[in-house]
């Protein structure tokens, strides 16, 4: 079975250049095919600023109208995406950039909530991703780059969190691959003190961070990006990293009974 | 040897829901290997309006200085190219939007122009287009969308003209495919009155075009155009036409001796 490493960045180092430009030497000198998910916020909040559009977060997660859409669609599918495309080919690296819509890849569906209209925001299923067509891409030494698009199948794109999206990718290619997640941000790994950088929890158990959950030590914004990375080892990821971009080390998940 | 099909569209289809949803129904149903190629200088003028960056244009062609080739990478790699792709996709036409820095489809560099800084607008090669990807990738029952996109090959990505751009795809695959060209715009074809379309041109050939050109019958605008169409042509495409987007007839050109 064919090792993959699937990398999520985000905002904080893509508006870095000196730190984005390590991480790509890095990233490109990736020995087995590798597969990069990115966000984008931070410059789609930038951009809608600059357009006079007005950026909604509930629960920290954006609030997509049709204006919005708009912004996300440049910003991560045009701005972000290829830019890192063409910064990666510069080093060799075969990127394809791509939205959940292209090939099909990740259809999904509106988000139906029952108290919140998140606007253009998509959910999808592991097993509605196109894996034959993401390995296929991958043989043929192709490196996909994914920004947090998926698409409705009736001809709308929809916004969706870019951890969730890593994910998601990581537990569909997880039934026929070895699949590694890494979950990248600015600080060193999941911290037992908010405050404190050398405070890394070095394994992190399902049991312990319910632990830490239910004691508050874990912070709000960690929630969701530790509950896509468990999810991704339920599912059958080989192992999953919450890590600094450029920090091989960081915290690695487990599963305790 | 496969036949294949370019097919160009520009603004002021893509403006238009009804005609872009006529266009795109027309083009999912063709049945042989397709390419889309689409400009969006149109979308891009208004984002770089709303956005306090102006437009400067020499002789119909876009300065793209950095803010400007921010905003067409995200009007053009973005806005327009993924919402193409989902469209498409809701269609059952297996889209992927491109750039010519995604896969290194179409390396190119910075113009060179003694009078005219124009940028970061790009200018390629036929013969470093890389035909064999390309022609993977249509074997593989993919639509490749390409935005008017090239890179550098050293992180940076150019702006490049989608007229020439679509001539030198068909260009490239014409030396081992029957490469139908197609540069579809507003008008019904070449008119010899330009303020009456039903004065279309049935058939032109380059040496017609240089006396309907010195005579001044041919406005400038479709100048760029037709040397487009006749170099497609001079370098092996087997037809090209210019015409409307929603109409099969429209103007053939033809080399005359």
């Amino acid at each position: 079975m064919k090792k993959i490493e699937v990398i999520k960045i985000g905002g904080n180092i893509l508006n870095d250049d000196a730190v984005l430009s390590e991480f790509l030497d890095q990233f490109s000198s990736i020995a087995e095919p590798a597969i990069l998910v990115h966000g984008g916020g931070k410059a789609a909040t930038s951009i809608a600023d600059a357009l006079g559009i007005e950026t909604k977060m509930i629960h920290g997660r954006r609030i997509t109208d049709k204006d919005m859409l708009r912004v996300v669609t440049m910003v991560y599918g045009g701005l972000v995406n290829k830019n890192l495309v063409a910064k990666l080919q510069a080093r060799n690296c075969n990127a394809l950039g791509l939205t959940g819509a292209d090939l099909n890849l990740i259809p999904a569906h509106k988000r139906v909530h029952p108290e919140t209209d998140y606007g253009f925001v998509g959910d999808f299923e592991i097993e509605d991703i196109n894996t034959d067509k993401l390995s296929m891409l991958l043989n043929a030494g192709v490196t996909p780059v994914f920004c947090a698009l998926t698409h409705d199948g009736k001809g709308s794109l929809l916004n969706t969190n870019a951890d969730t999206m890593a994910s998601g990718i990581a537990s569909a290619l997880s039934t026929k691959h070895d699949v590694h997640l890494h979950l990248c941000f600015e600080k060193p790994g999941v911290l037992s003190d908010p405050d404190d950088d050398s405070s890394v929890i070095t394994n992190l158990s399902d049991k312990n961070y319910s632990m830490l959950k239910e004691k508050g030590a874990i912070h709000s914004g960690m929630i969701p990006k530790l509950d896509n990375g468990f999810q991704a080892l339920k599912n059958g990821v080989q192992s999953v990293f919450i890590r600094h971009a450029l920090q091989l080390t960081g915290t690695t998940l487990y599963h305790e009974e």
